[in-house]
């Protein structure tokens, strides 16, 4: 299956550290030192993860047909509407009728949980042209006041359109894909939660996400790799799900890959959810070249993990 | 493909219709007569989507070997948690490593959805035994003193273990199944919504709700019996979505069936969300008689639907 088109959206307002510096005491220098980053996107009152999904189908629509999608993949874990979904309002939007349309959750890694899911569904000759859309409110529900993770958060969203068929030379293969869930590992089920009658999301065992998605996401990328001969030396570029610099360099390192051939859009989006790799894959865009090799890794909170192997 | 085994799990507390005399003054009569519902279950305070996720696993352990679950996908439109869904716990508390593990949320209709990922995952060879989970926890997020919807509302969970292959003779085919989404019909982006970060669960468009529920549930039953040369009258039982007696007993007749076919708890249980077809399959699994087809039929606010043609 194919990319054939990407794009994203990110709320207008940027939020640099010295908000933090101000708020919590927290130095730009403390900041970057632990994290990489500088700024993030802050969504304005009113704009949800439903508005930003819609305002980015309507970028995706300037780039691909979309009136022909038969199927829609929604991930977010921070919803504006757990009934009236990202996926919904999509669908509405684009009215598009009787086509399967669904929202998922697996945290952080969501968007290869979307994309196996997509896989799914074109094996069932179910759908034929997917638009899987990622969108993270992490504003909406962070507490900027707490010093362990305020600083990290991010908006903005994402959407891929995903055909069976290849539409075009400039399109992405995806070679192939997994997914797991590593809920039995460390404290996956209380390091990272968002309990929306409780309090909105923490981050009680920082350390501990940290270690486990240094362990996943190279373990997951070599994986991937293996099921078709390859090594991480095959690799052209690594875009790991935007947590923290500090894991990006980190799973680099294990890879045994230089820092130029990792991609990254934390340094000026913070930790924006699922959407962060689809958001650097549209702004990457542009810049690939043909016969490149890309794998996509991602870990998220509870725990789960996955990697995509995707050739230009 | 088949279902293997399902048990449900309910809350202790029964909430009768006299609950409601007290607080808003609406009568036994005015309930029962408007939505069939007498009685309905309440979670006890620390119950929630995930434990009672893992209560109805523990029920489902004591019925079919889960040691060797390869998917888990859970459902739920009431999270506790939106970052460790119910899948996550479910995965922990099985302690089954790097099994692909997500939640959905297409509201009620979840159930298939989350069916239909399973399918796709058996199409691929990424699974062949599933464990899907429906929970949903209405009386946390709803408001009781709502005289439109507050009434309407049970919790509860089922789960079941779909396999690829017949384990039994006692298992349920699942000859097949569709998905569609509805969301350019109507009111459904308005009708029922569950925004966390503004209020929980309300109903503003109830009729709408109702109007189309009995328009979907009967055409996507009618179009996936057509897929098997079958019609209305070759099939023993309905199993709608448990919203409401009267929206139930219209589907029946949209589909000239007599109420003996229907399948329905709603009288006992209220509306239970994603979860009420599954905790009736589970209810009803023993009286079932082999060669009997049930179709399972689903509407849920977005709006979204789906049919699944099972025979015995």
């Amino acid at each position: 299956m194919f990319i054939h088109a990407v794009s994203h959206y990110l709320p207008a307002q940027v939020v640099g550290n010295d908000h933090f510096t101000r708020l919590n005491g927290l130095s730009d220098e403390w900041i970057t030192t632990r994290t990489g980053i500088s700024e993030r996107r802050k969504a304005a009152p009113g704009e949800n993860t439903n508005t930003m999904s819609i305002e980015v189908v309507n970028h995706l629509m300037a780039k691909a047909d979309l009136s022909t999608v038969d199927l829609i993949v929604g991930a977010t874990y921070t919803p504006h509407d757990t009934i009236v979904t990202l996926a919904h309002v999509v669908q509405n939007h684009l009215n598009i009728a009787d086509i399967p349309t669904v929202s998922v959750s697996s945290a952080c890694s969501s968007l290869l949980n979307a994309i196996e899911i997509v896989e799914g569904y074109f094996a069932l000759n179910k759908a034929t042209r997917a638009l899987v859309v990622v969108s993270e409110h992490n504003t909406g529900y962070y507490n900027e006041d707490d010093t362990v993770s305020g600083h990290l958060w991010g908006d903005g969203a994402a959407a891929l359109l995903i055909t069976r068929e290849r539409q075009s030379d400039r399109d992405l293969t995806i070679k192939g894909l997994l997914t797991g869930g590593a809920a039995h590992a460390g404290k996956a089920v209380e390091a990272v939660v968002l309990q929306p009658l409780e309090r909105g999301v923490i981050m009680p065992y920082g350390r501990d996400v940290f270690q486990n998605a240094c362990v996943y996401m190279p373990k997951a990328s070599l994986q991937i790799l293996a099921k078709f001969g390859l090594t991480a030396a095959d690799v052209d570029y690594v875009l790991p799900h935007q947590a923290n610099l500090r894991i990006s360099r980190n799973v680099m390192q294990t890879l045994g890959l230089p820092e130029e051939k990792l991609i990254s859009n934390i340094q000026y989006l913070g930790n924006t959810g699922c959407a962060g790799c689809a958001i650097a894959l549209s702004e990457r865009w542009d810049s690939f070249q043909p016969g490149e090799r890309i794998v996509v890794t991602v870990f998220g909170g509870g725990y789960s993990y996955g990697a995509m192997l995707v050739e230009v």
